[in-house]
């Protein structure tokens, strides 16, 4: 029998009204996919006594107990201390702990403060879950291994970002392996270029006559992502009843999906300017930065990406790219004109195969005149220079968010001929 | 003596990956201006026995029990029967409920179903709170008002549309009228510059010694917040208490608070560039424009954000800014002679009364021999241009984060006059 989970997030700072608890949602796609539910969510603040009872509480009811947060070096992190004391365990300082710490301040030309030693102790029994992102490791408690109980407590740290990897590469295989085999396959497209409920309108009639695979339809500016679950006895079951849902949505979707491994948007351009020995440089209006940002978070980015311009004044505009007050006076910054100026500029000033361009309105004023949520996207290559006129629903940051990711996806069916 | 309270949410679907509770938020915004502490949150699925073991685990600890959602007329809508089971008291059908349900119905041109009458049950001894906006109400249950013992438990619904109106208008004067008289009140600081251990080991010796104000400490990388809050009978012996532990906190970090009221960073240096008439111009090669994106992303910041280079090649960093190669091949693209001259020809090229510069290694390779995590900062301005040397910890994205968080630091000290 498959386990259930209960997860708890730990931090006075969750139980004021400015915060959220978004880890559990991360670890819930995770424990869906290898089949477990999650039964229960408890938010408990820095407050031993509560914390040791949560664990206790939650050990009844759950043969797989997630805690997050409370790991820091700071007296208020009281995550080890009570899950020991809910398990009866005592805490054991870990010398070789300590000094990887102690190594990974040295590495930065730092001190280890006495407080960080509190992070060197390990509940009894507990395997280390490195952390190449912090300090703060993790701990994976097997529960009576002998008697076959086989219950598990996993205690997290609590920043996303070194949680996640944590989650992903030491917790699901080790969970992976205890439970019962059942084969869970799994498509996964990301689309663009369309809105969610178009898509769902568009998918619907396909993914509805099913409940296996389950269809999760999870939409951001820019950026849907459909994925399909099937839950089998058998890998050749799963993937026939993914292949029968699969295959229409894909017909259907066609290349608005960008991705079926989930690679982002950049990630996937990057490596198609690799392949064709090609580079590309931006000029960013409206996005400010965010065009670059995104190409640039990619390890290795400065093997295609040469740089670019950030034009956000029509001085800017005319200076950095030389493109003609003339036009801009004529069809406003906000113009397919002015777009194609600056792309056609960033390609040839930088030398790059490829430039991109965004100049729009993002809100909440208009300085040009045009509607706010309007974005011209620009596009130069060896073949040609184009811009195209999008609008996008929503706030400033939604805008910006839709144009980046409308100025990737428009170099990405460049690079493969299809703009 | 103020009780504490919980949150319990009810519903399947708040258990699964694409969904948080939010009800909560706008909950502990008005308890905490009640002087209430929220203690925990617990989400629980539709599942009988789980909510009802959720319900008693909370009145063994918590004064005040709130539920949100399963008021539905469907069969999984169980918060009814359950806190009923919890307390050990009886569900009671009230014809004037249903008659009340039933003309909603009516006024609609529709015939209330069968299964709405579950709506009409009420938990006996409780009070009827009206649902304008909905078929479901919600109720309030004074426990053992004999005893003065206090507890109280509500029910409400979990459309944040029906639930809203109801706490503010029925709940939350009725707690008032049972509260102490108390009042909350906090500071909130938000620190850059150090490291979260540094930082703790620094103020600890003040707020240990105090319960309340009670402090929470948060870090992301480059932006640490501090918490105080201090609970207390008069708004004068709060604002005391927070003084006392607030300003030698305030005197020890210094120039290292950017923000007393949560603003962000981009926020003040905006703000700071406005006051002044002054404008900033960026040059960015390691942060790849996530430096501009901040400042753009405040809402009419062309009045003061010109634009950008973004020199991520050396190429670009020549052409586009014209820094000498010679200076490249003698001190490499990361170094505080490089950082210098983009900044400078930053602020000379787009004639921007302020230029920031960032030039580092982000990993996960370094390209000059530089090791990962070192960046220079370059700033310019009428005073004078400087770089400054800075390591950061983490992975590429982590350093990214902190090099962007120093630059806008390094600008806002230096219209401050302290950089």
């Amino acid at each position: 029998m498959t386990p259930d989970a209960e997860i708890i997030a730990v931090g006075s700072e969750m139980l004021t009204s400015q915060r959220v608890d978004t880890n559990s949602l991360f670890i819930t796609d995770h424990l869906n996919a290898l089949g477990v539910e999650v039964r229960r969510k408890v938010i408990v603040g820095d407050d031993r006594a509560l914390l040791t009872d949560a664990v206790r509480h939650a050990l009844e009811h759950a043969g797989i107990v997630i805690l997050t947060g409370g790991l820091g070096p700071t007296e208020d992190d009281l995550t080890r201390e009570s899950v020991a004391e809910a398990l009866g365990r005592t805490l054991v300082f870990r010398q070789d702990l300590c000094d990887a710490i102690e190594e990974r301040f040295r590495r930065r030309q730092r001190k280890m403060a006495e407080i960080n030693k509190r992070q060197a102790y390990l509940i009894d029994g507990a395997e280390v879950l490195p952390n190449p992102s912090g300090t703060a490791v993790g701990q994976w408690i097997a529960l009576n291994e002998e008697q076959e109980d086989g219950r598990v407590v996993m205690l997290l740290p609590g920043p996303p970002g070194e949680m996640k990897p944590m989650f992903t590469d030491q917790c699901v295989p080790r969970l992976a392996q205890r439970l019962p085999a059942q084969v869970i396959r799994a498509r996964f497209y990301r689309v663009t270029g369309m809105t969610e409920s178009d898509l769902d309108q568009l998918i619907a009639p396909v993914y509805k006559k099913y409940t296996n695979p389950a269809t999760t339809i999870l939409a951001s500016p820019g950026d849907i992502q459909v994925h399909l679950r099937a839950r089998c006895s058998t890998a050749e079951e799963a993937e026939r009843l993914l292949a029968e849902v699969g295959d229409p949505i894909e017909e259907l979707l066609g290349e608005r999906i960008f991705s079926k491994n989930g690679d982002s948007l950049e990630a996937l351009v990057g490596a198609l300017l690799r392949e064709r020995g090609a580079t590309v440089a931006v000029a960013e209006s409206c996005t400010g930065g965010m065009v670059a940002e995104r190409l640039t978070s990619i390890a290795g980015s400065s093997d295609y990406f040469i740089g670019g311009f950030l034009v956000y004044s029509n001085k800017m505009k005319q200076d950095a790219l030389g493109v003609d007050a003339a036009l801009i006076a004529e069809h406003t910054a906000v113009s397919g004109e002015v777009a194609r100026a600056m792309a056609e500029a960033a390609r040839v000033r930088t030398g790059a195969t490829y430039a991109v361009s965004t100049t729009g309105e993002a809100g909440p004023e208009s300085a040009s005149g045009v509607p706010v949520g309007t974005v011209y996207l620009g596009l130069a290559s060896p073949e040609r220079t184009q811009a195209v006129r999008v609008t996008f629903p929503g706030d400033r940051l939604r805008v910006r968010l839709f144009a980046t990711q409308g100025a990737l996806d428009y170099l990405r069916r460049r690079l493969l001929g299809r703009a």
